[in-house]
């Protein structure tokens, strides 16, 4: 079972934790300065440190070998970062069974750990990153200094090398206005809140990313606990927010009109969709609706467009992902 | 059982035939030139000439015992003009039990006959009110020219002094941007198309009245056989650009998200009601939704303000309509 098609701790705001570290190899100049088969002598040193399965089995994927359409729907599931669907040679993928643990191999660096849990689960993923990060500093030489930590490409990532996030649905605290004033808040605290595909990505179906900013000078367990506080916090302000919204029968309406369109749309965008299921979602929450969350969480993945065309023929146009779309959510909402 | 819900005659398209005579008597100034003692008695008049039973059994309303919401709601239902729903002193309505035949008493004339029937029914509407007014010509003095037909006291009346009218529903006419070229053409042809409420009413929910417009020269059977041909020319039209729709999924999505709002929605106002119900019935006459017509149409007559208003008690306020008109729909449509 996939990780995304689990249940998680405060699952009704938080969809997923998700824990990067970036790490390269001493001997070898960062990916940008190899050719490709100085990447791949990395990703194949990598991988042989792996292949005694102390830490799970992992797929092995040569980049080169997907299509675009396979490399986004990647993406879309955060398995891998947008930057990495352009497949150059000698970059591969390590990967679980369940997807919740990926190997970007010489993208930015020569390599990006990744754990992914469903719901809010920082400590962990981090335990989990650790180990495989443990086995792999014994079996490799970090490049790492006392001074600056681990030692990457871009500045912003020097220190513990560690992004920690977690992806919030704040449905109520959107309608409330409250989101820009609280991204200026949390960038007071270290950390940044943005739409769910990073930086400059708008905030689709009220899904946010949080995530810490600084790495140099703090501990990984320092930041972790420092984001896990925001975190709860914001959960109890959408909690407040949502329990003063869901008194009005306007809200209502707008919770069953977004069900009536997800049971009986021939068509549905992305967009649309990712709006209506945000609806959904607070139905939930706030006790309108009786569904169940991961049913829902796992249709929100499978509906994305790269995912979409990746399990129908990457022929397909938008309109014909719009109409699959619409029957595959009527389908599963009747179900439900 | 009520005229509107009954099935009619092209009732896809068709959705009531109106006949109305104007008719005055000699002994008596018009109802504007007359106090409320010469309108009651006029009133009184034309109901003792009706008492017989011959042609049915009446109710009379003095129309100054109706509330405002009850006069609008009769409006709403095309029972009575718009002016008639002012209640001056001495006015009153004949009705019978079906509503399908009323006579405004002291409207602008003294006697305005009308006979509403479901689908396309011109010429059973003419005949039931030439019976009426045959026992009205009997009874009264109709004030009658040769040259100028039946006295009025609006000169565009003169003549057969018959108004004939058909409510047409034309979603995909409308659609297809056909309906402004339309309204140039019957002009021509001596009619004129408008929205459902009479002159300068904006057309909703995609119906519109049809009517002769010229009522001097003209026999009513030769008025009536010219509208009814333009009528079956536009069933026609209608048909055709309907069918051409239909085969876009585009299409068929609007209908089913018409139908899945309406079983969601928990706030409706009129306007949209009325958008979404042209939709309905659209996906009725293309086969894509298999509903019962006649229902649809009657719930279209029961969901309008005032006669939610006069069904609920007169104090409710338009969002409690909304709502009202939400829950009623939702249930109705979960009959169905």
């Amino acid at each position: 079972m996939k990780w995304y098609s689990q249940k998680g701790e405060q699952d009704d705001i938080v969809l997923s934790t998700r824990i990067r570290l970036a790490r390269n190899i001493t001997e070898y100049p960062f990916p940008i300065r190899l050719d490709a088969s100085g990447r791949e002598q990395v990703s194949n040193l990598v991988r042989g440190a792996l292949s005694g399965g102390e830490c799970g089995v992992f797929g092995y994927i040569d980049m080169k070998t997907l299509s675009q359409t396979q490399a986004i729907s990647l993406a879309e599931k955060h398995i891998i970062s947008p930057e990495f669907t352009s497949r150059i040679p000698g970059s591969a993928l390590m990967l679980t069974k369940d997807e919740s643990v990926s190997i970007m191999l010489c993208e930015e660096d020569h390599i990006r750990l990744q754990v992914i849990m469903p719901g809010l689960a920082l400590e962990q993923a981090y335990d989990t990153a650790s180990k495989i990060d443990d086995l792999l500093d014994s079996k490799l030489n970090y490049a790492f200094n006392e001074q600056m930590g681990y030692l990457t490409q871009c500045p912003t990532n020097l220190g513990n090398a560690m992004r920690a996030s977690v992806m919030l649905h704040l449905p109520a605290l959107t309608r409330c206005g409250q989101i820009s004033k609280l991204a200026s808040t949390v960038s007071k605290l270290g950390l940044t809140i943005r739409g769910a595909y990073g930086e400059g990505s708008k905030p689709l179906g009220d899904i946010y990313q949080l995530s810490n900013q600084i790495t140099l000078g703090i501990s990984e367990d320092a930041a972790i606990s420092n984001l896990k506080s925001i975190v709860m916090q914001l959960i109890s302000q959408e909690r407040t927010a949502a329990a003063e919204l869901v008194n009005s029968v306007a809200q209502e309406d707008r919770i069953y009109r977004a069900l009536g369109i997800l049971q009986n749309a021939r068509l549905l965008s992305s967009d649309e969709f990712m709006e209506l299921i945000s609806l959904i979602r607070l139905g939930i929450s706030t006790g309108i609706l009786d569904m169940e969350r991961d049913k829902i969480n796992e249709l929100t993945f499978n509906m994305q467009p790269a995912t979409i065309s990746a399990a129908h023929g990457e022929a397909i146009d938008s309109a014909q992902r719009d109409k699959i779309r619409a029957q595959t959510v009527r389908e599963a909402f009747s179900a439900l």
